[in-house]
């Protein structure tokens, strides 16, 4: 079966199963026949995994807000130009793990009122959304203790505590509202099949 | 002898000697009893420096003109941030080899028609200028032939040819206009004293 490209984004605070549920996706529309990569942000491209590192390695204070969103906004168009769009130009589903919405939030909500200058940078040099965004909403007590049962080296964004994280999930929800029409809110208290259906139910009405 | 905060920059095509005339400037400035401070661009600052390695090492096609400019940005803001407004608070004079105007002739016009994106983004994420700018204008055959006769491992800018310097050359004759206020033009055909002469005398205009 051969399909036209889609770009779908999974957003969400800390531990509400973004990663789980992308890889789950593209392995059931791998299964189905569907050509689908998944990819991540920050990185998803040789040069924007380098630029990862450069940003969550070393003294969480040594970028400031706005130099950091440069650097993001940096490893966005390599990861455009060299994975997404040669995907999607390629008729494939690319499913990515975050993508700018994580940005309007964690760089324009949570470090500093950067979000005028996320819009206008993104509008600047990025330009594209994804065509449907996941957004997988949960209580941010229990994703922040999902979280934390998975560690990682780079902990840097786990660290916020739970009051950053109702503010996320608020500043989500209230992005939900501005991109009625990509943003499809899906609940995620709920075992990890139950959610994977309603993402697949999601992404398949875009599907042609 | 105190002195104000002062922001010089140097520009001018490759080999017309905007880090002689610098590292001169700084000396004679500092035997004057002013504090200054030499820096340059990219880097300046210590993660300006890696994100300038991570520009400049590699293959030259690694990164778009807009990765590129992204990047260039980047460590701007964190050059600004951590080695010039600091100085510049303390009353030192700055002295930069290179600023904006280079990503307005490199990455503006030299790599694609992105001078109005780099316009744009110095506006939304830099806002600074330069008090005074020493723009060394020089022969561009001679120049490169200078600039070749001083081998470093960085040779990537340099390999543009002749052509090209006389399109920079002309560019930052243009930015000259476009800034009088700012931009101090100087001949650099001449022997390196006679150049820090001039400099010298511009610079001193400024001085408070
Ligand atoms: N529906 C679910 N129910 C219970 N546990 C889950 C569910 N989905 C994911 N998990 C587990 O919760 C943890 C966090 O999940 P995951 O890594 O997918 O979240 P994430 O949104 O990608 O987090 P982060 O923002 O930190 O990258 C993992 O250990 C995962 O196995
Ligand atoms: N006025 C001058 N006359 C002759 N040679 C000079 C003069 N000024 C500098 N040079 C020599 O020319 C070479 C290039 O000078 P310099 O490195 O200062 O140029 P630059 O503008 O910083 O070049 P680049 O753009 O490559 O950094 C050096 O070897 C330097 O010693
Ligand atoms: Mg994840
Ligand atoms: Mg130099």
């Amino acid at each position: 079966m051969t399909s036209k490209g889609l770009f779908v984004s999974f957003e969400g605070i800390d531990g509400s199963g973004k990663s789980t549920q992308a890889r789950r996706l593209a392995d059931t529309l791998t299964a189905r026949g569907h050509e689908a990569v998944l990819t991540r942000e920050p990185g998803g491209s040789p040069g924007a995994e380098e630029i990862r590192a450069l940003v969550l390695q070393g003294d969480p204070d040594r970028w400031s807000a706005e130099t950091e969103l440069l650097l993001f906004t940096a490893a966005r168009r390599d990861h455009l130009e060299r994975t997404i769009r040669p995907a999607l130009a390629a008729h494939r589903i690319v499913i990515c793990d975050r993508f700018a919405d994580s940005t309007r939030m964690y760089q324009g909500l949570s470090r500093g009122d950067l979000r005028a200058a996320v819009d206008q940078l993104h509008e600047l040099m990025i330009g594209q959304e994804p065509d449907v965004t996941i957004l997988i909403d949960m209580d941010p007590a229990a994703g922040l203790a999902r979280a934390k049962s998975r560690q990682t080296v780079e902990e840097r964004f786990e660290d916020f505590g739970v009051a950053l994280q109702e503010d996320m999930r608020t500043g989500f929800l209230a992005l939900a509202q501005e991109f009625p029409d990509r943003i499809r809110v899906i609940d995620g208290n709920r075992p990890e099949e139950a959610v994977a259906r309603d993402v697949l139910d999601a992404v398949e009405t875009c599907l042609p």
